[in-house]
């Protein structure tokens, strides 16, 4: 425990500011090339699917019933995989559409569907219409802020709080302004918080009444499984919406590209059956169908839910030491120091940092020159603009833990340097 | 060689259409159940890539060059990929994106981008144009005047004649209404004509001067190496672009859909270097990547273009008896009646049959009420409008040898039927 920042002299700070900068020196030195930016599963992850590659060798395994999958055809999926995500995600098969390799891409699609034709027969398409706002819990993804960006449609950033986005809020947006058209969610483990929607954040969604009859709940459920440690059950939206009757507001997504490989998985869209039936009809103008044998593949592999459930523990063997690693380092380094404090996630990809006193760009930028790269300071935000300068995501899972270990080691100091100076009114 | 049924006098077509009845009737009571409609390869085509399944079994050989390919990125897709679409179509890597299994998904976002975001940085986007047009050579290929259809571009019939669309028209439309935005080419073997455009129609398109300054060529060269025979070159478009100084005027298609698996190719866009920069910039928000591990089964199976050239041999052995027992079996049945003609395609999936007499739709539905599909008549046309009832496109690839004569013997007497009856004004 490490005495706080925030009660050191002028003098102090000088002193404290002109040793860490030795220290960072000495780092410089080592001529580091590390990246935490991004997400992505380390080798031995991707080695844990290695019998994938394998396990659909002939073309008479290439069969779903009496349907050769290596032909065209079947727009939603192989019925195997559709069952698999079904069960996953505790809704039907037929509320499943099984895609191509990228989650990103399905929701990139839904909302380019909902731009040109509408969320329904019938609907004005969004890009018709006046104004457009979709509500964005921060920090979030950057990739969904992005897809906002790109199609022009203004975000209203809302507050996480711990149990999920302040619901207050939200319904104040979706209820009362017909242009706010939807939301983004990672409602497990979110994204970076790793957050994990309470029941009664759920239920919230559930039972909004928003104001614009084509608004969706972007539902990207992307760590549905990647528990660290015990299994966290999230509530089901489509049950709960279905218990207080309301239809046709959800869009969930959801893949294995980090459960099988990040650049080969297999992505699905679950929506009730009317935005299901308007997805396909769409979707028969895009495509023939998606790469069913991928899907047998994973199909075959994992052979049921249970099956991805078991191989996800194998993950989380590979990945809690390299989150504890952070977590320890961070703590070692920061601790009592009054000047950040950061996530302790349970699952998902991320950990998030926030430099409290808030010069955290500065802290990414020194951090950055001595060669680690974290993702740009700002970019859980949207339009990157992070009101108190103080968050950025950590992504421990691809880099060793030795790596890790120097990585953190190298960030604290960077942070506490741009504390002083931030204290020092240097910045 | 038989007699030309417009010299029947009404007592001879009575007759001959009573015999014919009884003939069908005879089809009718084998229920068969056949179908010729979409162009898609039969097993023994598809078994021809049975080494793939097995030619990518490691991690180890996930691998293109250092970058470990079953991880995020690659957003254009694997070099070795990017190089053999290249070496295939003439042109450089660089102007190659590879992406997912299917060419129809990047003809649809090609023109979905365009929609929503232009054609290029500050264009103003097709959707927010007062009216768009597209030039449509008929007969052509029903899910590209779909993909028309359901973006609201109006299509306007371009008649094919033997070297290729009537360029005179093309023209005549392109370069005087800026409302024309495009055009729908299948340049070899066109669907379903089988024409492969001549050097002069090759350079009167890399001529054109549209209006519209947003105008593109969509090239889709579906059956680049789909020779039945000898090899019949296509004059290079981007080539010919060049030596005459046209840029960002060609959006090019391909995949190995025909050549691989039909669900789970490789496809392509090639396109200049400024229509590849902003399709990258704008894919950066769709997707992560393309499958890669995909891309590196074919490029691994194949090794390079000429292992494609070769392996398209082993299709044509295949395919050629097909094609040939149609032509053969609808020559002997219709040849000299005066009744009907259709295409002697050199490479392709499609037979073109004109029921020259024009009750083309009434043969369709005969066929289909004695068990055998076919592509409904009509489908080669915008809105699904024949002018002159005349069109069916015949795909002879999936059915074995005995099925498609049975099948074409079964069409023969239909259109025999059909055309008795309009020459008896009964229909």
């Amino acid at each position: 425990m490490h005495r706080d920042y925030r009660s050191y002299s002028r003098e102090e700070l000088l002193r404290e500011e002109e040793e860490l900068k030795k220290e960072y020196e000495r780092f410089r030195a080592m001529n580091l090339s590390l990246t935490m930016t991004r997400g992505g599963p380390c080798r031995e992850q991707v080695d844990l699917s290695e019998g994938m590659l394998q396990v659909i060798d002939s073309g008479a395994k290439c069969f779903s019933g009496k349907t050769d999958i290596r032909n065209y055809g079947m727009l939603d999926g192989i019925p195997e995989m559709k069952q698999i995500f079904a069960d996953l995600l505790h809704v039907m098969p037929e509320n499943v559409i099984c895609g191509g390799n990228s989650s990103l891409n399905m929701m990139y699609d839904a909302i380019s569907r909902a731009m040109v034709f509408g969320t329904a027969p019938g609907f004005v398409p969004w890009s018709k219409q006046r104004e457009l706002k979709f509500l964005c819990p921060v920090p979030g993804y950057d990739r969904h802020f992005a897809i906002c960006e790109v199609f022009g449609i203004k975000m209203i950033p809302i507050e996480m709080t711990s149990a999920g986005p302040d619901m207050h809020e939200v319904r104040e947006y979706a209820e009362n302004d017909p242009t706010v058209k939807g939301i983004w969610c990672v409602p497990k483990y979110s994204n970076p918080d790793g957050t994990v929607y309470s029941p009664e954040t759920v239920r919230a969604f559930a039972s909004l009444r928003p104001a614009a009859r084509d608004f969706r709940i972007f539902w990207d459920n992307a760590y549905c499984v990647h528990d660290l440690y015990e299994e966290i059950p999230l509530t089901d939206i489509f049950a709960e919406c279905r218990s207080v009757g309301a239809k046709n507001m959800v869009y969930e997504f959801a893949s294995t590209s980090k459960i099988s490989f990040p650049g080969s998985g297999v992505a699905c869209l679950v929506a009730d059956e009317a935005d299901i039936l308007w997805a396909k009809k769409l979707l028969s103008f895009q495509t023939i169908g998606p790469d069913k044998i991928n899907q047998k593949r994973h199909a075959a592999f994992f052979r049921t839910a249970d099956g991805i459930r078991a191989h996800m523990k194998k993950h989380a063997e590979i990945l809690r030491p390299k989150f504890e690693t952070v977590e320890a380092t961070l703590d070692r380094e920061l601790e009592g120091r009054g000047i950040a404090d950061f996530s302790r996630p349970r699952g998902g990809y991320f950990i998030s940092f926030n430099q409290t006193i808030g010069s955290v760009r500065r802290a990414v930028a020194l951090t950055a020159d001595a060669g680690v790269a974290l993702t740009p300071a700002g970019s859980a935000f949207p339009y990157h603009e992070d009101p108190y300068d103080r968050n950025v995501r950590i992504a421990p899972t691809f880099p060793s833990i030795e790596d890790l270990k120097t990585a953190c080691e190298l960030f604290s100091v960077a942070v506490r340097i741009a504390a002083c100076e931030r204290l020092l009114g240097m910045n």
